[in-house]
């Protein structure tokens, strides 16, 4: 359930019920072969996902991250960082006027980051809200699914290319992975990557796309419970 | 054609043989019965439809717009007008920098109007960059058409209630415009304008609508033709 | 009365009879053969008359505006929106912190409108304020006034060439109205508007422009009242 | 000459003999007895004489500058430190921008003093700019006088008692000079000053004030040659 | 070879040679019984012994860095992430501005990662500008140094606990580490980690430490020769 | 005792009993033949004197202030103005966090008189904070003493060439002050300073120096009993 299907007597009849809400940050950047928008589409999936799950609510997509590292590449839309976390406290401050009080942030792009610097100076601000954030590439999750199957998890390899962010073919084989001292501006990125994938295999099987899928969504699914027990005081 | 369908390779290719790109400015606000995107889903829709016609890209949607005076309407989220106008800077930086030069800004909300300041400070240091600004709304076409069927323009009404922005069903009739003078704040916006609808019929013939999106599509079509003889030094 | 005249004294006991102030912005910006501060002159000589026939205090005018698309006129000095929105809300927040409850905006320039965003954010903060928000030029007023002698109201023309905003000749006749698609950056808008008037007649006999100053003065002096019935809950 | 009285062909034309700029910066702040526009119509008057003598044009004055510790006396509008210099920035940016190179900032305010600060960093950028800083009552000039007179120089007293900066009965006498260490805001400020004037004679001669006046006015003619051969690379 | 231990002449005298320079990012935060400082000193210390292998300059270290989520540990003073960056793009675009080309930031705080996309930002503006980055306790060296003698690498742990950061006794044994999902505010850090640690062996041997200080100072030595061989064009 | 030789707990500890701090703010820039980080040395060397004879606690010093028109003197680094000013009001708000409540700022370089004005602002919405100003140089105490000893106080000339603050051979004799009107850019200030010192003589006797540090330092322990009789409240 997104807010775009809704009205606002809808969300305040929902607020009535529950307080979660899931916010997806995501990127338009070069993602090699796959969708520019792949940051975005990934983390909306799964909140599609765990919102018919659960019903928890999700709002419209950030649809821009931090990116200046690629903006050599075309289609990449950059905003700057103090662009992002203006935007984030916006978002964040919006829906807790109004009642919001347990928020999953579903970030799609590293480049985000420092957003969280951002919340958590808004979180020392307003009381009662709870703050999650999910960056399923970086989870637990993702990590052993990759080591399972010997797959190197990189920056617009097989590891984002599901079906719903692939929009060309993609090459056969493996990558060799540019190994990079230094923090790059933009045209040094594009000569290190030249295609933008950071190397490793370019594919995974269909399988374990939705392997790692259902594993990050239970992670997810975890998340909403927002269970955070050792935080009470006795 | 949207940016997200396409990967950064694409872009390239485009840019070779075109330098348009139209970029939707939306906003995620209390639009009455309707869907609290719709002033996204309608320049969307608009910016889709010409995209179709003229193969110029669309950039994904800011779903966001500054709506301070919705803030009690549950699903509102606005962005403060400093983060906004940086957030359009950003975009339009970006896209310049790899060689995008005329800019469609299909806006779908008033309350980005400041949008247009910063924009002109931004072109006033980009050489050969070209912006056309489209508000649907407030064109010489909707005003001419709602004459026309003697319907008045409001927030949130018939006009707004497309098939894709209506999320629940509307009421019938009519309701009176309410009338204020002054700068209202959130809290007595939602005290003067109850349900949200600013007022006027609350639905009108599909073939009105389409009648007006076809309208309005036209205007679209003509400003990516970017003529402007007149600003031709002789 | 303006708060020039008084010292602090003054001030200090007019607010033990008194929450009301009338706050002028205006522009120093290219108005043709006017004068180039012609946007503060003219909300301020409404503000005066206005405070001549109930008292209610004018503060010093905020001599410049949002004019990035004029800056290649000589003389006109622009504040980046990011400036005025600060600017408009530390005068808001001054005058508040020691008493004013209700603020009546006389603006010059159509430029400036994005404080309205701002100055909305603002009182969504500060409990008990009332803001107003005058653009004499956009009226229903000045409209029907301009249809009555069929007049075309439009930047630095008959509208604006008041007794006092002339500062030179003005031509005889008629300009023709350019015609622009497109957000104009100052190279552009110079070219298209060359001496800077945007059309129509030069200027309109002195009864007419008495009659209007008139007709806006009595809607000053409405708004001066804050009467807002309708948003006083039952 | 002021802004104010001519249109844009006249500064066009001023520009073709001449790049010299008064900008006053003012503050609109308590000053015991006199207008709380004390601070703008000093510079403003020297401005305009020193204009009357040389024809160096004069910008409108910005009437506020940063005063945060006079906010709890009526009246007083303090921008934030930020707001000042960006809006000074707009300013020199501004009209530098179509040819004016030699800029007198003429200063009423001690506040506004972290403006020069930010003129600095944009006298870095601007190739050709030349700025001068006036702050009369910080003169060598004023020093000597009130020496001479034997008057103490301080914030409201004598030094500011012109005949076009009072605007009420001034007390006969002299008011002991409280003395405070600390950096105090504006409880502590009103506490600390009563009335408002940092103590002194109230009111002095209207010969010393006109020699005063004329011997800074000296002063302001002598920046206007802007001579600095000590800067000439041999 | 610090800054702080030179006067311009010096540097000027450098510059003549080599263009490369240290700037340290440290913090100022709860380091369970460590010092406060512990985040600056650590990566200092580093560039302090770098620079005597090498002779490369060490600029003053910033000693603050991004902590919100440590304020109600006292001793903790964070900026917030808008500050931060711009610090370290002042710092950049300083010694940028006299010839420094190879800037090594020696990073000290997680916190302060969201610099990172501030400086690649400004590298996108500084033609010849190569940043690298070096944070210590992310590196592969520190992890397998842990790995070696099954240590944990967590915040204010061993792996902070030099000689020189400590400032008082530490307490034997181990924390078990608190496990949190969730980005928590400064009341729930307090709450979720007590001391301030985050768990794991409260001190190593020392000539572990010695080691992994060798084999990070290593890792600087390295970093400081700037090899990109890949990132000539070819 | 400074907080870098301090845990939290310590300062925890110290909350208990007392709630002064002294806050360093200095600069890194050009000073002649002395160090690049004098302005942060000499406050530091006197907040460090009046904490061992008062036990009041001295935060880690701010090392870069604002100055610009340095910017050509390698070595300089230059915060912008409004960076200065944030990053005053962060350590300001972090530590009334947590209780500290009377703030002994100790200044060391001109450039960062802008911070007053932040601090003021923030001192209005911070109750109970008191905040004391030294800034060593500007002191009666200094005036006095070069009065005494017939020396001219100067940047970067004897007043500043302390033991600790030297780092080369200083001239013999004096430099004639140059004199200039004029506010002056980076490029024009070298042009005028040459080494960099404003003139008078380049070092005095030890003993003077000594006499100097001991006369402030008995400033600064005044300031630290932070008196304020005037300002109570009857």
């Amino acid at each position: 359930m997104r807010i775009e299907d809704l009205n606002w007597m809808d969300v305040e009849a929902y607020l009535k019920q529950e307080d979660r809400l899931m916010l997806v940050l995501g990127a338009c950047e070069q993602h090699g072969y796959l969708s520019l928008l792949t940051d975005m589409k990934i983390p909306q999936a799964l909140a599609d996902a765990a919102s018919t799950q659960t019903g928890v609510l999700v709002a419209p997509a950030v649809n821009f991250g931090v990116s200046p590292y690629f903006l050599t590449y075309p289609g990449t839309i950059s905003l700057r960082v103090s662009t992002l976390v203006d935007l984030v406290e916006d978002l964040v401050r919006s829906v807790y006027g109004y009642g919001f009080r347990r928020l999953l942030i579903m970030n799609g792009h590293g480049g985000n980051n420092p957003a969280r610097a951002r919340l958590v100076e808004v979180a020392n601000q307003l009381p009662g809200l709870q703050l999650a954030w999910y960056a399923w590439w970086e989870s637990h999750t993702v990590e052993a699914l990759a080591q399972k199957y010997q797959l190197k998890p990189t920056h617009a390899s097989w590891m984002e290319a599901f079906a719903f962010t692939r929009v060309s073919e993609l090459p056969p084989g493996e990558k060799p992975a540019p190994s990079f001292t230094g923090l790059l501006n933009a045209d040094e990125t594009r000569l290190a990557y030249g295609d933008g994938v950071f190397g490793g295999t370019y594919q995974a099987d269909e399988a374990v796309m939705q392997e790692m899928f259902q594993a990050c969504l239970e992670d997810v699914l975890y998340l909403l419970r927002f269970e955070r027990p050792a935080l009470q005081p006795e």
